[in-house]
């Protein structure tokens, strides 16, 4: 947030003048009017994503952890996403293949192409996104090939198949965003018929722990279901069940 | 993995020549003197952290990608790493900091450092990291200042929040490996004394899904406990709960 | 398990002889001829159905305790089970219900019920149930009316609707145990459109705690996947979105 | 609920009059005044339990389940429980062990326990409860003996190590309500120096999923914790780690 000396700050703890926080050291702790105290902290790329404005559903820091681990995301890889959603996602994408490493993202929504552009703009990660209106679904020709990762996050991922392999390098990563069971079953079959390997399913749950001396325990709280998370890799000439050479009318 | 062109690799499903695989783009299919198919797969850093030599307990995927996600690690980030282990989670942490960023990672275990070390190199990350011998509870002066993430994987992280403080930038990110509640406990203990803020103790269930047309479900092998992660900010002149002002003998 | 007299016992530890244990009190510990301790543990229904001889998968504890809990099990009621299977589900339900209550159970693989019939005898349930050999899918007429539960244990349980409606008392409870999200599905979409409410699915997920002093922990051995549980009741003339009058075409 | 002909009754979704209710049979479904619908069903222990007034945090369903199934709770067992509270778990357990077993219950807070007869009323267990207001602390000894199992559900479990043996029949049940791990770890360490053994320790987590055709998915609204439960059952002389002989300090 870029902030002005001659505003205030309006918190449901009190108001904070902004000249009280300009200059300090991250970290710091400001009085508000009502002698409450708030923390003046520097945002992570966990913080861009959570308070990131939503047209739709978001990718949670849970899944997006497990997306970068799984698939061995790294500073300097070329990444093509489908779906942009709200560009949360893309920023997380962004954040870890900078500085020589770039994303490229599809959607075909302007309104949520937008947003999408404001969030990834607010998390500093403009230079290594590229954001086009595009319809993959209406071509047969790759708009961007020798990706090291897609990402498709649209409901129907298992369309999409033919196109991903061609995005995709020898062995590169495939992550769809499968919110139902539906989705991955149709998807993993898909997948299976067109040479894709090391396929595998999961869901990522999260549960915190209140620790406190003499009463540690799990939070109350509990943390529901946010999506399924699909991963392959893209592999030549036979599927991991396949006996048989390979037919013409295999997927390239 | 190096190859040789006069060698042949033995699997259990048979054996292949070297010469069949040189020059092969990745992704390739290669057939075995059995007549099964091999894949060949490009190493990413889950591979590599999967097949780590290990000399102590290695941090998984799962909790590796919420520890990324969690602080917002990203390229060009500085993190300080205690505990070195196997060198996986270093391996891990490099492979999203580099090029720009660095990770600075200590141990006092001389054997430990050397199997660490292999792996790093295999992943190709040492240019990245800088490995030391050096045992951060005899000092009081901090080995790195101004670091993002400070990750402490020892058995008794509670006794380094004085020298994490001094390790860590204003609103800094701190992470523990904690196998134990017990550890949590004491942990969170001394960090809410020591104005850390934003402290959450989490787990993260890793399920996997067998996903089959007609018959999807999850596995019937369970994931079982690897490790809690404790998460905290920097923070200055009191904590969350404090209503007091700070006294000189907390913490710097 | 009876014993003689005149035999031993051979276990792991060492061989005890059957006059060590004869007229001790269960909990007493013998000795082994190795020197090693064993508990005398006068064996419970969750032993019973671990240790039943099995034909099929066994539906495990911690689902038994749910459908039993979710239902409102208790002694006295009329249980139908559809798919007796090894038996284990039949000896629980009966030693709930018993002594006033009872079990009926059907299935139509003749060896799978020899298997299942010894299971009940030596948890001492056979009292409690009636076992038959029936395919309620060759009729349309219900064996047993007015049960307060039926349970079903087959792989295509959305087929039996209609029965099971017929077998139920008014808002009597139906239990289906359906290991896939497909069979899920389909039983639900056919008990909204016959009549049932209060339909709820659900998977249990056990987790052990290794408590120990200053290291308590979860275990590391984790427990997969079951069975998913499916649970309704019997109404009549009109699901929960129902808004319309109830039609001649509705099942009875 | 009794019901009078003369009365009504309110519900967000319109008023229904007594008079058509009294004498449907269970399942029916009646319309309100607005003309919405409401299923007339029988309840169930599980709806009492949860129906039940509260004057403590009550064992919920997926642990009540669990404590059966672990424990092998049968008709026809005698049953102490230590901490009546609101009396939920004593009317489970009461509707299991019934007509020929028993449930002796005991509190020292009168008012929860007024609250607690209440909710066995209403659930129709009376005959086969008897409640006490007895401080088993202050005595040493048992108030019951032979008991099957015995529950307790007081904040320090450990402290009545002592008494539970004494309650106990030989290889009886115990269980252990545990809201914390830290009563989990003492629990356990006091029940392995006197003589218990199968100890085990574990969560239930329950999770629900929406069953509906093409988009089947766990739900969003997760369900957090609510306690640990802790099993372990009585031996004599030497606990699983003994190699020593009993020596007479052991507890009873």
């Amino acid at each position: 947030m870029k902030v002005s000396r001659k505003q205030k700050f309006h918190t449901h703890i009190g108001v904070i003048d902004h000249n009280d926080a300009i200059g300090k050291e991250f970290g710091s702790v400001i009085k508000t009017n009502k002698g409450k105290y708030l923390f003046l902290l520097e945002p992570t790329i966990y913080d861009y994503v959570l308070k990131s404005q939503r047209s739709t559903q978001i990718v949670y820091p849970k899944d997006l952890g497990y997306i970068a681990a799984r698939t061995g995301l790294q500073s300097g890889q070329k990444v093509v996403e489908i779906g942009t959603g709200s560009g949360s996602l893309t920023t997380f994408l962004a954040s870890i293949v900078k500085p020589r490493g770039h994303v490229y993202t599809f959607d075909v929504e302007s309104k949520f192409m937008d947003i999408a552009s404001k969030n990834i703009k607010k998390a500093g990660m403009e230079k290594y996104v590229t954001m086009k209106k595009f319809d993959i679904k209406k071509t047969t020709k790759p708009p961007i090939i020798d990706a090291d990762l897609v990402v498709v996050d649209l409901g129907d991922p298992w369309t999409l198949i033919l196109q991903v392999r061609k995005i995709l390098k020898g062995s590169g990563s495939f992550i769809a965003i499968c919110p139902t069971m539906n989705q991955l079953e149709k998807t993993v079959s898909v997948l299976q018929k067109n040479n894709f390997c090391d396929i595998e399913c999961t869901e990522q749950i999260l549960r915190t722990i209140e620790a406190r001396v003499g009463k540690t325990r799990h939070s109350f709280h509990g943390i529901g279901h946010t999506t399924y998370v699909l991963f392959a890799r893209k592999a030549y000439n036979g599927s991991i069940r396949a006996k048989r050479k390979p037919k013409k009318t295999d997927a390239v």
